[in-house]
């Protein structure tokens, strides 16, 4: 038997874990929800036992490591997160040294967004390419970016937080102190908000303004149109910087790409020359809610991995 | 005598070139004019006598390499630029094949702003770190990403295009075919354009409006405020993405930093809950002129010289 590695991915919503081996193999899988409400120590409780019993039946032996993608901003050197607004129990606590105690291993942490652009390019939609951009449509959004086949991390690990692109100077205020950032004009939470603002209802997902539209409401498609346009301003943004070949999008409204993504290509041939001129492919992920999970399972594999343990 | 390479510095006025040794010290320089009303072929045989008069004064033996710093998009695969709109005799020239046939020896063409960034990281502002960003504010504004202490060049070495990013979505008209890009509203063209707008003249310069603004003059103060809006928007961007710990501002415009620096700063602090909650610095970057000759001496000592040559 080849090596595998554990990645777990913690959502707000949703805890999973699965073994992995080193070609992408999903071995054994474990789904759980996240127990919030239960408290910081149940839910480091109920990750530690996940990965332990993945452990105890694929045996240690072959065991490369383990890697945890979870929410935030990462301060990779002392592996604490801060700026987790769905989980603020974890903010500034010691959350690597609690598990690898717990454990008795060493774990690896990444953020979630980063893990899933990592888990692309590993086994998804990135698998070719040495250089990816991916923005997570959700709740917010996030960012991951892959340099060179690796997590661009910055300083602090803070790097690739994208949701927070300004895109409209003036815009929808933020709580992260800006206006106009891109994900309170084009996230899941977003869609939402405009399709209010516009008349549609009061309390429509981005699937229900998906459907509206689907029908041919006029209103649903105009708030597509907007956030395929805010969308389309950080995309030309990021091309123009990174000149990648290739960005992706993953996240809840990814079934309403006809409705956005006319607006956001419309944007970016308009505002990147680079674009105009380098062959850029802007795509859906493939990996779905499964990316940070492989994500997660790559990091022991990845060169950062082998920085870290 | 230690190795020294040769890097020519090819700007839309200035054509230079400089014999620099593995340790950054300056040997020999040679400054003259680039004669683009003599035509492409004139400036070609400038540079390459230039380049033989240093190595026959230097002797080839130690000559690690040569580096060229110039204007444009260079598509490194194939040596040659597109959309140099200050030479555009060069545009889809085979500059570099050119250029060696008639040296006889390998060269490394390099964005000129690439260029300066890569020499500020060596011997200028970033010596101690091996991520940053720099933006030259001239005629536009142009951008070199080093990361890991290299050259961010994308895939065909069109990344680092920062005067294109976007900053004001329905702001002023640009070439390129955006409307708000960052050199539009913060380059020195751009000062001068608003002092235009604002009543203050019809052919101020950047430095023109500087020195009304120190005299006192409200309406010079208030263009300055605009320019360093328009950049903190844009740095603002950059910080969120990147997590580095040094971002470099160089030009014309340089000397009017406390006119323009505090709006800069103001939009920063609002615009990037990175910028707050890490050691950022934004600073002038200290090489001036030099920086470009510099990192195109730098060129063959770095590790894109050793895939490439």
């Amino acid at each position: 038997m080849s090596e595998y590695s554990i990645g777990v991915d913690l959502g707000g919503t949703n805890l999973r874990a699965a073994a992995i081996d080193s070609h992408g193999k999903l071995l054994e899988k474990i789904a759980g929800s996240t127990e919030l409400q239960a408290g910081r120590d149940a839910v480091i409780d109920d990750m530690v036992q996940s990965i332990e019993k993945l452990r105890a039946r694929l045996g240690k032996h072959n065991l490369r490591g383990v890697g945890i993608g979870l929410p935030g901003f990462i301060l990779m050197d002392k592996g604490i997160i801060i700026g987790s607004n769905n989980m603020p129990e974890f903010d500034n606590y010691p959350v690597r040294e609690e598990i690898e105690k717990r454990l008795g291993a060493k774990v690896i942490l990444e953020n979630d967004a980063n893990a899933a652009a990592l888990g692309e390019k590993w086994m998804g939609a990135g698998r070719e390419v040495d250089d990816l951009v991916l923005l997570t449509l959700g709740t917010g959004i996030g960012g991951g970016i892959i340099v060179g086949g690796r997590v661009l991390h910055g300083q602090l690990g803070m790097a690739g937080e994208l949701g927070h692109l300004t895109v409209v100077p003036n815009g929808n205020p933020c709580g992260c102190g800006n206006r106009g950032c891109v994900e309170k004009h084009a996230s899941a939470t977003a869609i939402s908000a405009m399709a209010r603002l516009i008349g549609l209802g009061h309390d429509l997902t981005s699937e229900d303004v998906y459907k509206l539209a689907q029908e041919g409401n006029d209103r649903a498609k105009m708030t597509f149109h907007s956030m395929g346009e805010a969308l389309g301003v950080a995309l030309a943004n990021l091309i123009n910087i990174f000149n990648f070949p290739l960005y992706l999008l993953s996240g809840g409204p990814l079934p309403a790409w006809d409705f956005f993504a006319p607006a956001m290509i419309a944007e970016v041939e308009r505002r990147s020359f680079t674009y105009r001129h380098s062959p850029t492919r802007i795509e859906k992920a493939t990996l779905g809610n499964e990316a940070g999970l492989y994500g997660a399972a790559y990091l022991p594999f990845s060169c950062e991995a082998a920085r870290r343990i």
